[in-house]
């Protein structure tokens, strides 16, 4: 019998908000396998709750004696962990290529939502948080106050920044082809982070790449789209 | 016996300068697929020469009966007639992620050097094409004479766009893992645009990208380095 899975997921004051886009790549490569795992939420200071890792960021997955950290790392210890299920990059040839999708997503994608989510982030985290994410996240972004000024311009520089994924989905219904794989949850994993976290709308709704998004969260029955999302936008 | 292959392929106003990015994909195809075509040197005007292919752009693959445009469409065509040739994709899953990697190219790269090649470029095409290019481009990307100035800015630009590339090439030889495919080629034209027209240095040494750019141009026993560039790029 195989061993559990274990997932250190990062959450926010509620510990039923896991809005990680790192955390969710994970999330969809677990369900894209037909696993579950147990996660355990995790604050960004809790840096000794899995030091055994080696490392101090989520995700980290524990199975059996095997504890890998890394997103990437995390999705190429699955699929070559259980081979008999549903294979998240489809070939051999097919993982080269989701890497620099992945690399896309997060070199891309993350400067230009971070400055578009880290207010509301610091929201919503725990208050032992606070001071940590602002100190590590200011360095980078500058204040976080100064942000919301910004937002207007760095939508439309996201929506820019999606063209290559835009003109592909208009030609094939997900970036690994007909169904989806790895390489869109390296993207959609960017969606969630903004999902549960933010109120802004960053889509026009006749994007493709808004009907692609739809879709993911419609995927494994409705897990993403099932996810905990900050306490305004439920409201709204 | 399969019938020959013509490539209408642009040139300057010296025919043997052949400098389209979307034409270096092909060869590059070819190339890989072990197959050689006869190419035809086509300018920018001459419209009436390709109006059998129902558009207006280069390249154009001529194939016995088959006529296909379009660099993707060629890609596709030639992995799928000659399916018995190294893969240019490596497997169904590959093509669409591959697609991915082109659009990326295009939406991303293009634009960006674009504004550094156009003004050499104009001085390196056929008389009888200057006023539709410069028409063209002007509309898009401004006043050529004005482009010189940002070139500074713009390889900064460039530099910053590589990332995703960048950060893959230093974990995996090529796109398309630890032999080259269509991903890479797709990019690579984009280079060979730039070595062909512009004594620009792109890229500093010790990038990866410029490691991954050199095991190209001795790809295929040196296709691309053998290629004609400008004469004062030669000369340097």
């Amino acid at each position: 019998m195989t061993p559990e899975l274990t997932l250190y997921d990062l959450a926010g004051a509620d510990a039923a908000l896991r809005f990680s886009p790192h955390c969710w790549k994970t999330h969809m490569a677990l369900a894209h396998k037909g696993l579950t795992a147990e996660t355990i939420p995790w604050r960004f200071t809790e840096k000794e709750a899995i030091g055994f890792s080696g490392q101090k960021l989520v995700p980290v997955l524990v199975h059996g004696e095997h504890v890998v950290s890394d997103s990437w790392q995390i999705a190429c210890y699955l699929e070559d962990t259980f081979p008999e299920r549903p294979s998240l990059f489809g070939g051999d040839h097919a993982r080269p290529l989701s890497q620099f999708v992945n690399a896309w997503a997060d070199t891309t994608l993350v400067p230009v939502l971070a400055r578009l989510l880290l207010p509301e982030i610091h929201d919503l985290i725990h208050d032992k948080d606070k001071d940590y994410f602002r100190a590590t996240r200011e360095k980078r972004f500058g204040r976080l106050e100064d942000l919301p000024a910004g937002y207007a311009d760095r939508i439309a520089e996201l929506r820019a920044a999606l063209l290559p994924l835009r003109q592909t989905l208009g030609k094939q219904p997900y970036l690994a082809g007909s169904a989806p794989g790895y390489a869109d949850y390296s993207v959609f994993g960017m969606f969630m982070w903004a999902r549960c976290t933010s109120p802004l709308a960053l889509l026009d709704a006749d994007d493709p790449v808004y009907a692609w998004r739809e879709r993911l969260l419609d995927a494994f029955g409705g897990l993403a789209r099932r996810a905990a999302v900050r306490p305004a936008a439920q409201a709204a």
